[in-house]
């Protein structure tokens, strides 16, 4: 199977998940409910789901645990920190994935139950349907909650807050930044499937190494096409990064060197997955489009 | 040890775990764990730490894993909770516990991620500190899930805030708010506590419906005193509920059968706690004393 196919075929897989692991939209309260499912059906790469999927073929068959609800468990927080991050007192953003925000489609409080419900409903997914096999659930959750957590993700945000109007921000401050912010939810979705895939202590650091390089190549492309493509090829608010005089690698490295240090990142990903037993072409193939999208 | 004394004891050792367990105010990025620190120490009642440590006194001590993280997580999603809801696109409040609510002290944005985070933080807490007894872990999380998620303390919550500026409200959905949004998390309290005290499935049965009752009992005296006592005495603003149009115990029942409804739940709770193994009297005075509470 090529990758497209692949990956159209986990796609498809992750959006039935998400359809059948999350509250069908007329549970009680029905608002809520639609306004967790219209962000959760509002598309998207499906990039997480994805690699949960893909790392947990790389080990063990005999091992494996159905990857699906943790697969839906990372989506669920990734659409929570999307629906956050859209807010008015955070981005103010009225577009996501080229519909209105879910703050838009419903309101400001819809919105903010709804992403609290969405986190809330990974760990409640992971801790219910792996409760046969205790030790994977417990170490789902805790890679999930540090991933996700004040020194990750939120911290991530926190300081791409606190960067807002501050052009001058530092590199490292910035490469914080993308770490927690983009990169922690992609290492630990990979970090998630390799466990499920029955991956020992070795090979889950050589895996989170390797997703940790490719979440930051996968920002500085962020920020690159950020910088360069209109608002109507992303599906969101093109520019926005510069608008609130954010750094970005692009404002602080010039465009031909973001190029260049997306590339290295990219680079190293790949060093990364062709060190890895099992066959990692998927990963191969999927860091090489994620380094050459347009969107 | 009479029971002011019990308790108190109970309420310093959560407030040392609270220092214990959640990063310190100087851990980066400073301005999100202060946030989450400062909401964190601003007191209240301590309640459902209290009943997590209370319950699992009840069970076999032979069993007993050391509840203080589990008393913590659900304190952490408590205040998480009050976070959130004090908002301005919520109940939009200043006052809480007698302080700036987190908004007014920082600023929306932050006030908003340390909510996030500290609901995060919890099921982070439970899968790490119980991670050498994975099934309890495990059982730990999907408790805390459950009680969190959209059909019970968030359900509540979108529930409660549309029957804003509709005070015909129906006695049975004026209960399913409280029943979620604040029984839910006294159950879970409750229940989780009994776990940690190696509680069966019959036994948690037991405590969920008495905690159940208490919860409710609490709810209709937080109605009674919103309607009765200054804010002065409360420490957050009284009479809100009137003022958003909302339907309370007190708006459809009046003052007296309001009262005696509570009554009826205390003494329901009462009798669950009395048919439990173990030693109740903490448990039988603390429904006692919030019965009698004037804050």
């Amino acid at each position: 199977m090529d990758f497209t196919t692949k990956f159209n075929a986990w796609v498809s897989l992750t959006e039935s998940g998400l359809d059948r692991y999350v509250p069908a939209a007329h549970t009680r309260p029905q608002r809520l409910h639609q306004a967790m499912r219209y962000s959760l059906e509002s598309g998207g790469k499906r990039l997480r789901p994805v690699l949960v999927l893909a790392a947990t073929e790389l080990f063990d068959p005999k091992l494996r645990g159905d990857p699906l609800p943790a697969a839906v468990a990372v989506e669920c927080v990734h659409t929570y920190s999307l629906i956050h991050d859209d807010l008015p007192c955070m981005d103010n953003d009225d577009l996501r994935r080229g519909r209105a925000t879910a703050h838009r489609a419903f309101d400001e409080a819809t919105a903010l139950l709804a992403g609290d419900a969405l986190l809330t409903h990974a760990f409640f997914l992971l801790a219910t349907h792996y409760a046969t096999r205790p030790a994977v659930a417990t170490s789902l959750v805790a890679e999930l909650g540090a991933a996700a957590g004040s020194l990750r993700l939120i911290g991530g945000q926190m300081e791409d807050l606190l960067a807002e109007n501050r052009p001058d921000t530092h590199p490292a401050d910035l490469e914080f930044i993308h770490l927690n912010k983009t990169s922690a939810m992609i290492e630990a979705a990979v970090v998630m499937g390799a466990r499920l895939g029955g991956a020992g202590d070795r090979e889950v650091e050589s895996v989170r190494r390797a997703s940790r390089d490719l979440g930051l190549a996968f920002q500085i492309i962020d920020d690159i096409l950020d910088a360069t493509e209109p608002s109507t090829t992303l599906g969101k608010t093109a520019g926005k990064d510069a608008k609130a005089g954010k750094s970005t690698y692009v404002s602080l490295y010039g465009l031909e060197k973001a190029r260049r240090l997306a590339e290295e990142r990219s680079a190293a990903a790949l060093e990364g997955w062709r060190a890895l037993p099992g066959d990692t072409t998927f990963l191969v193939a999927l860091t090489q489009w994620l380094t050459g999208r347009r969107k």
